[in-house]
């Protein structure tokens, strides 16, 4: 891309480096969700349409993008902008902890869905979270883990497998 | 594989036949699973080490291999030999929906898991197991649908993601 600006398109170059500083200029992290924006509360966190009873905590914009995506979600969100990983040096202070504490307890919250990865760092932080939260007295829940929708037993791992049957949910009639 | 066979491996071909002739018949269906089985009762259901309180209901001989390499389950089993598909003239009475119904009312069975894929097919199946068992006062269960371990929220359909929201589980706190 580099080489395509600076030998085809000089002056979108020149485009590209102003948007560029005056984004780095213009972006804050909104006071309530943590996630980019340009004001100090965010277009998301200000709408009347979102259920201010549900906060869910991702790690990136980008999860919050696909929880948009799947339509699946009124609540409002809180992005760490990031996860737990000593390996990394990134400690609880490092993905705003302190922060969710606070959002999370501010009277209206009643559940709060931990929606961090299924990896070893999104467990560990979901572990983490829950805890801090569960200490405080708020209703904590976890996005489930198991077959993917249009799934076959034949064609998943066998850890998927284990954790869809240790996680298995009780069925009940119908009315 | 024919063509190898008969040009190059003559009694290989001989063997082959005659291994398939022997199995059609000593092949039966187990009484108990309906899995393969040269003996009335195969080795599965004999074996003194399984929990006789849970038994899980899954579509083939294939998804119980995967099942028991998972090695997350301990119960027993019970083979439907297919799904219910009305489509293609699949009916409950082609399933054995009958004896399953008699395996699981034996006394001894506490929990019915059903295992079935979460296709159209399988899950058409697994509703109409869960109703007829349910109707007759046992405890039903389904595995879990969400994301894989490992997941990313980033890297999965929007319809699982969904089915992870809406199907989240509690946490509570570790003691």
């Amino acid at each position: 891309m580099a080489y395509h600006l600076l030998q085809r398109d000089q002056p979108g170059a020149a485009r590209l480096g102003m948007a560029l500083s005056r984004a780095l200029e213009l972006i804050l992290h909104c006071e309530r969700c943590n996630n980019f924006s340009e004001k100090q509360v965010c277009a998301l966190c200000r709408s009347p349409r979102r259920d201010a009873h549900l906060l869910c905590v991702v790690e990136t914009p980008a999860d919050m993008l696909m929880m948009e995506q799947a339509e699946c979600y009124q609540g409002l969100y809180f992005v760490l902008m990031g996860r737990l990983s000593p390996l990394d040096g990134i400690g609880p202070k490092d993905i705003h902890l302190d922060r969710l504490l606070k959002r999370a307890d501010d009277g209206e919250v009643r559940e709060v869905i931990v929606a961090t990865n299924f990896t070893v760092e999104g467990e560990a932080t979901a572990h983490y979270v829950g805890e801090l939260l569960l200490a405080r007295g708020l209703k904590v829940s976890r996005i489930a883990r198991g077959l993917p929708v249009g799934g076959e037993l034949e064609h998943v791992d066998s850890g998927t497998l284990a954790q869809a049957v240790i996680e298995r949910r009780a069925l009940e009639s119908s009315p």
